[in-house]
């Protein structure tokens, strides 16, 4: 370790960032200036990585849990070669540049994880250490060490502040995830001012209860950082929090030290002096000294050689383990569903709730999809979430697919999104759909940076009957359809349930949402004999009319059958002859296909309407609000059927609507 | 204390208990068997009630934190001789019933918060013992001690693996609620079996982290429950956690210690198997030993003369201290919006951010809303959310109406939901929009307890700007208007602001969310004189079609200035002459009014189009999809305007909708 040129390094950082965010006149040096030390440490000595590869997967993984420091990590990203060029930090915060405000995942090559909203950033890592250990359990052989790194993660106080910390905090040392190490920038300023007004715990205390290892030093002496983080390497059975003292701004003459530093850029003059404080020109501007991308051609070097290596390995151990090389590609198995739907042998009729054809489409795929990790937050039985055939997930068992979560629905779904991130696993997660509000900020994240994870939300609407309506789904559907890139599907059988659970297994694009039933739901007939490729496309025709259509009654989920047997129900004379059935498991794929598809499904002269139980909202772009069965209350406690009365989702109220069609 | 009866009691409400659920054939035996000796404790012996007035101010308060033990609440309610009846707990878990699956605050008398999501209970215990503080600085005097008791919480290992049980704790001990007595059901066993699957944090290490007094004992011996009680009562600036070692089930022979007595009703067998365990005959069904009523009826003698005592208190306070009679018992200061708008003398063009007019709305109001208790999670500034003329509260400043609540948006809203469970205190509280995602499970618990909550939402749209994606609103709008009993608030202009924030003041019946800029906004010229009164119904005229009117322009917040600006930037010969534009702040008092209103608004035969930063979902109810400027993807990092401008809310835009309508 080179001091001298680390120090420059983290000299370098600090001026590039102020400049950046000034330039943006936007931002947040208060990090940047006072952690830069770190960032100098682990990307210019202590992390190993490919700048030019940025998601090989046995890099050393780092998470700005502190998101708004984006300027430290944009800069050491800079520096490091990976493709942030002066341009694009030049552009921080402006509009289409890679240099988001906050760090973005996919954005900027390098940002490991999309990070901002506060401690999810922790989560994230131990899902990503969480990995490491499943994955060198799978993939490494007494042979070769293919998967061998750590997580690293810097938080603030605003992190540890968070809920989500202490939960995925826990649960981390619970699994004694040992390389993970998460650096604390413990400069005791928030944006209200000093943590005094509001956080005085002790956090070294409060980690060590968590079963983690806690070291402590400054931040601005590499010796202790080296020291300390060789620690927590040296102790593999748990993870350690390390940490540093800091100070807020540091560097800033008149700012150090203050809340104010830490979100708004220094002004001109407060940078200048900032710069003449620090011994650097103050009359250049984003100017970075030829030295430092020197040592970086250097340590490019090292890097790279230690890449190569690693390559080496990997050639190797793919000849010898051929099968784990396909597994460890990740190689999607197509044409499952009809397969899996043909092996489930359903016959119209039989009745089964969505939550058990849930985990028949568990047991079915995870034989195929060897990548799937699972778990829930303490609802396995309830969500039907275990996977057959594999054993759970602990410290003495990192072959388990399982986790148990606990009750921990926001940690859960990060944790996921840490799953999906480390990049050769496809996590599902399970709770109760009214307890999705828990872990909706992870889910949003989930979305925004486009991954595939799989939330298995049962006990979907008011036919939770007795527990009440803290337990019963009213707005969810609506309010998840209402994130962007989410997928909510709403599977109106058992089959409905294998198909959409597949196409959820294929999509690595968006998050996939399964609102499936408590109570049983029979098999339903279905017109459209190619509705396995139709569902594809959010709605199908489940049954059609004999004549002209002139009505059409759109459902989803357990609707669908309560439309089908009130239909049933009543000696039509006729009179129901006009009258189609559309499942549409799907509202958000409906409404992305071609408007030909739309009116082809619901034409136009049609008369509409739709029952589903839960909220109108957003279905009154198809159906009249009169026309809308749902409900738009909260439950309450009952036995289902009897809620299900009291809320009009009865034959009756559907034959009444239809009539009044 | 006579352990005798109340080993008496605790033996009557474990009988009554699983005889309930097993007549509703749902529900949760294991809390109610397994810590029944705690509620004959507290109801029998230590707390102090007026189960006649079951809101009496100065009652101890008791949570059920773990509410799927709703049995054990009910059974003891019932003996205590709160007015739930026998008949009500044959109907336990019945449609209509009072006794519903997890306690409903204001459905049974006697319960004291709405439960059941975990975790939220204690931190609304948290709320209420931090009311206390505030109510007893307030309203004592040398003379008189009018409020004075405790607040217990009940929890089990559930609540404590949430994480808003770490953000609340932490607060707690933070504040030194010395007067906040927390019982740990600790039963070592989840919904998926043993805590050692996922929770084995040391809870003792970390409630001392956090400042908390820790206490440990059995729940089977009411000398050390009683011991230790008295021990939390002792250190008066610390909260206090009471470890109880307990089984789950305790009394069922064959369930009792498994995860299987936790959440389904014993069966038939196993029924009459505990009966005769424990002694009981059982044949009987809902039998309760005359003896029980009888040692409660002596019971609620003794409450009653404290009480009266207390009432002798009240009335020499109040004849002593009549303002402060007058504050105690809230009244409502009515017509205050029209002067609070004349005082602020905004003129029209006038340029503010709505947060800026919000904080002169909170400077206006909290002079005469005195029971106005508010705070932020470490976002004041930014927020706006200060109280001129207030002091921070803190453990040395129990007299401060101004909250720091760190960076903890869930708990901080669930202690709000406690301060307005208390009874004498109008709570609001703040963050970013994007955020209340973070705290959306206890917004949900204030919608359905009906509390008035007031929730501050600044930064409300993509005119965030620079922070980016995770920090722009666009989906919140329409997932917070999707929770039942909620009002959305986005005032259009300053003065529309204070109007808002004035009814929400008055508003004791639902929360109400104010959605406010980061940037300014002109003051806009009000075609409607009546406006201050419309806005009350959700919309009002704006801008009134000077011909008939043909086309109508719905717009909120930020974007009712868009609308009217792109009307004044073109030359319109006489084209926008039939155009009318409504500013909607609140779609749900909108959509609740009675037809004649929304068509006298918008009439059946006008082309209408939306404008909103934010997605259309709800919104098609009044114009075509096409006909909506929305935002319906995540927002992007940049200046406000350029970002504006990307998701087309310009001008241009604007008018060449309108051309197309």
């Amino acid at each position: 370790m080179d001091k001298i040129k680390l120090e420059k390094i983290a000299l370098a950082s600090r001026i590039l960032s102020i400049d950046a965010i000034q330039e943006a006149n936007s931002g947040h040096p208060g990090l940047p200036l006072g952690a830069a030390e770190l960032g100098a440490y682990l990307y210019g000595y202590a992390m190993n990585y490919n700048a030019d590869k940025p998601d090989w997967i046995n890099r050393d993984r780092f998470i700005l849990s502190a998101g708004h420091g984006s300027m430290f990590l944009y800069s050491h990203l800079h520096f490091a070669g990976f493709k942030i060029s002066i341009e694009d930090i030049k552009n921080f915060r402006k509009l289409g540049g890679i240099c988001a405000g906050h760090p973005e995942y996919g954005i900027a090559p390098g940002v490991d994880a999309t990070t901002g909203p506060l401690g999810q950033g922790l989560a994230m890592g131990v899902g990503v250490a969480l990995g490491e250990t499943i994955a060198a359990d799978k993939y490494n052989t007494d042979e070769h060490t293919l998967i061998d790194h750590y997580t690293y993660v810097l938080v603030g106080d605003g992190c540890l502040a968070e809920g989500i910390t202490s939960e995925a905090s826990s649960l981390a040392g619970h699994l004694k995830l040992g390389k993970l190490i998460v650096f604390y920038d413990s400069n005791r300023i928030t944006i209200d001012g000093s943590t005094d007004l509001s956080f005085t715990e002790n956090v070294e205390a409060r980690y060590h209860s968590y079963g983690w290892q806690v070291l402590k030093g400054s931040m601005y002496s590499y010796d202790e950082i080296d020291r300390l983080t060789q620690e927590a390497k040296n102790i593999t059975d748990k993870p350690t929090l390390i940490i540093l003292e800091s100070d807020i701004g540091k560097g800033s003459p008149n700012k150090q030290g203050t809340a104010d530093v830490h979100g708004s850029a220094l002004g001109v003059e407060e940078v200048a002096l900032t710069k003449e404080n620090l011994g650097v020109d103050p009359s250049k501007k984003f100017y970075v000294e030829p030295e430092i991308y020197k040592i970086y051609e250097n340590r490019k070097k090292e890097l790279k050689n230690k890449y190569n290596k690693w390559m080496d390995v990997y050639e190797s151990w793919s000849k010898q383990n051929p099968e784990l090389a396909i597994d460890f590609s990740n190689v999607k198995k197509c044409n499952l569903i009809k397969d899996a739907i043909k092996a489930a042998g359903y016959k119209s009729g039989d009745s089964l709730a969505t939550r058990e054809a849930s985990a028949k489409a568990i047991s079915y795929y995870s034989s195929v999809y060897t990548n799937l990790v699972g778990g829930s937050a303490d609802l396995s039985t309830p969500n039907r979430t275990s996977i057959p055939n594999s054993t759970v997930y602990s410290a003495d068992n990192r072959g388990g697919r399982y986790i148990h979560y606990g009750v921990r629905e926001f940690a859960m779904a990060a944790i996921a999104n840490g799953l999906s991130l480390y990049g050769c696993f496809k996590p599902f997660v399970g709770t109760f759909l009214a307890f999705s509000d828990y872990l909706r900020p992870a889910l949003r994240l989930s979305a925004l940076m486009k991954l595939g994870v799989l939330y298995v939300f049962t006990h979907d609407s008011i036919y939770v009957g007795e527990d009440g309506p803290t337990h019963q789904a009213v707005e969810h559907l609506a309010s998840l359809r209402a994130i962007p890139n989410v997928l909510v599907q709403r599977p109106g059988d058992p089959e409905e349930t294998l198909a959409v659970w597949g196409y959820a297994l294929e999509n690595d694009e968006s998050p996939t949402i399964l609102a499936l039933t408590r109570q049983g739901l029979p098999v339903i007939e279905k017109y459209d004999p190619n509705w396995i490729d139709n569902i594809k496309k959010g709605a199908y025709i489940a049954k059609e009319a004999t004549k002209s259509v002139k009505k059409v009654i759109i459902a989803t989920g357990s609707e669908v059958a309560l439309v089908m047997d009130s239909l049933k129900s009543s000696n039509d004379d006729g009179k129901f002859d006009d009258i189609r059935v559309i499942s549409m498991p799907c509202r958000e794929l409906f409404y992305a296909q071609a408007e030909e598809y739309q009116k082809k499904l619901v034409p136009k002269n049609a008369s509409v309407m739709v029952v589903e139980a839960g909220i109108k909202m957003g279905w009154e772009r198809l159906a009249d609000p009169d026309n809308i069965l749902s409900v738009d209350v909260f439950g309450e406690s009952g036995p289902a059927s009897e809620v299900a009365k009291h809320f009009n989702f009865t034959n009756e109220k559907v034959l009444e609507m239809i009539n009044n069609l």
